[in-house]
């Protein structure tokens, strides 16, 4: 016998099946051609999250980091991607991503729309030891893409190393020898002509 | 400093991104048109692992059910994805699998591939409390599949009402209540004309 709890339930997981039609600015790894959607970006960041564990700043609870990444996009069901280093992100996209929480999270039975609502906030705050973590694996995955592209959406939205070092440092809060390690690679890419990235300011 | 540690982390992350490119049988959900890729369906189990825990059949740890399905089909990366109800699945389909693991899992730290090779062989072994969960979840996302698509798989390959319920039967091993459930879904939706199925051999 169906319960109304199973119903709700299920109204939420029919409804999240749109986060695979979501499609992000970054593309696969070696492959210029397709761009990753969020369900796909979600599954591996959790196993990322699952495999560098060790390299977490503090000690984490896996569970809700693995929770906060399965959730945290579910939102641009509603609102849409914006790109990571737009400095003209709308300002609008915090209300719209508010409304989406709102709608999406409350298909769920009570209980459970309050949870997942807490993790998604979490996760935007960024200040527990889990979101900080969860946030610098959400970071790490497009650097992966970006470095295997050829520099991928740093040299399509010709975005400065300056600007793109300063963004992505939010990953040393979390796991800082990951940081040292996605520094690095980028710099090295860049030496060696693998990737490229826009000018610097000051320099055009 | 990249530690090598960390060189063979990236080497299987690098890797399991090809399980996007691994295409079930199964379409989205209210979308003939588009398959479903293994790593979006591996996200999708995990947020239904989380929703559904409280119909678990016995009491079991979230945490290793999610990594269960994380990692549950990435052998499909070298071996390929079977279609779950063909009665002549390739024989030498659980030796590729295996081989696959090996491979794939192998490029881990050994302490991560012993830890993940073992939850993907308890899984594919089904006998614990959380293999049986997790091997229920992973039942259950193609049925909203196929009855979103007026039968789906199950119209297309022609399979009978009563090979759909003998395989799906193992839904109750895991979630009795989420079995009771798919059962008379599947029947109400064929009653109703909603989907269609294969004859029974015995009325052909």
């Amino acid at each position: 016998m169906p319960t109304p709890q199973i119903q709700q339930q299920l109204a939420f997981l029919y409804e999240i099946d749109k986060l695979k039609y979501i499609f992000r600015k970054t593309k696969l790894i070696n492959n210029a051609d397709r761009f990753e959607n969020d369900a796909e970006h979600s599954w591996h960041l959790c196993v990322m999250a699952m495999v560098l564990q060790e390299h977490a700043h503090e000690p984490i609870e896996l569970l809700r980091v693995i929770k906060m990444l399965l959730l945290h996009d579910i939102v641009e069901i509603d609102a849409g991607d914006t790109f990571f280093f737009d400095p003209a992100r709308p300002p609008q996209q915090s209300e719209a991503e508010e409304a989406a929480a709102e709608r999406i999270f409350g298909l769920l039975p009570a209980a459970q729309k309050a949870e997942f609502r807490g993790l998604w906030m979490e996760f935007e705050a960024g200040t527990s030891a889990e979101a900080k973590y969860a946030k610098a694996i959400d970071r790490i995955e497009p650097v992966f893409q970006n470095l295997s592209n050829g520099g991928g959406t740093w040299k399509q939205y010709q975005v400065p190393l300056s600007v793109i070092l300063k963004k992505l440092s939010v990953i040393a809060q979390g796991a800082p020898l990951l940081w040292e390690f996605t520094q690095n690679s980028i710099k090295t890419a860049l030496a060696n002509g693998q990737i490229s990235v826009g000018s610097e300011p000051n320099k055009v």
